[in-house]
């Protein structure tokens, strides 16, 4: 299950035996079922997740206590409250499981001694961020500009695996809209 | 003016004389009158810029030439077209002044000489970018869970001087409304 991890990050930087035995060595290994959760609002967030399998919904409750979703993740992404988890306040946001999960779990303390033992692993991490903001930045042009038709085909085209694998009720909160409109949609 | 870019870096890491004379050596200053292009959608975005001095809005126009502003940059923040620059792309947004600017100008070439030469300015730009990225989502959560006058007051109380120096049809834009739905507001 480690070589998952360390195919992703070979993915953008080389990894020597010595180096990925150190960085894989600050993980933990946990397992969830459906329906479990990783994160619950109001709670601590000690880790950043890894997910070598399954799928989950990072979800925001609104005062009338409906949910929204700020996003999904499967394998190889990287999911967690991140606001709270750096800058160690509690959880605004809830991490679900929607198919049994098992995720590498990484805490910010674990976070920094990687950076600083091997520097370059920062090198990583910014990518990820910076692919992280990019994503975050489309998608507010797009909830800006675009239909739900066209988002949810934009959804499609970017995260074919993604979209057949998420219930349709859940992917209708993600947009924004009622289960009915979604399924009224020509798509 | 580079030590308005020294003071900048130094809240989130140490310089010393030597780093910073080599980091400044990498920026090109330029200096900007109101209602001038530092980026304009399909062309090349050779810059990200840190702002010295002024007040610019990143901007988005939709099929229908309707303009929807992304963001707003102003004193020692640093914007641009983040996915075009960093992916060698044409812009899909503008960048533009709404009061003269100054800026500082870095090349992706330069950066990443800076992250070669200075492997700890990878923090901090680690830390911007995870910034950025707290901050997109949370647009995105107040976005979806949010009324105007909710969001109009959260820009406030985080961003008071924005607020003021922006002109409301422009902050109208930002909050996705018309410049008559924001004045009929109880504000």
């Amino acid at each position: 299950m480690p070589d998952r991890l360390r195919t992703h990050i070979e993915k953008i930087l080389p990894l020597s035996d010595e180096e990925f035995e150190y960085i894989s060595s600050c993980f933990t290994y946990k397992k969830y079922k459906k329906h479990q959760f990783l994160i619950q609002e109001g709670e601590a967030v000690p880790y950043n997740y890894f997910v070598l399998k399954g799928l989950l919904k990072l979800v925001y409750t609104d005062e009338a206590g409906k949910e929204h979703i700020v996003g999904f993740a499967m394998e190889d992404w990287w999911e967690t409250d991140f606001s709270a988890y750096y800058q160690n306040q509690k959880a605004t946001m809830s991490l679900e499981c929607i198919e049994d999960t098992e995720v590498l779990c990484l805490t910010l303390a674990d976070y920094r001694k990687i950076c600083s033992i091997h520097p370059k692993m920062e090198h990583f991490f910014l990518e990820k961020a910076y692919m992280g903001f990019i994503s975050a930045q489309q998608r507010i042009i797009s909830t800006m500009t675009t239909g739900i038709k066209e988002r949810y085909e934009q959804l499609l085209e970017k995260y074919p695996s993604l979209v057949q694998r998420v219930p349709k009720s859940l992917l209708a909160a993600y947009l924004g809209v009622s289960r009915e409109t979604l399924s009224r949609l020509p798509l």
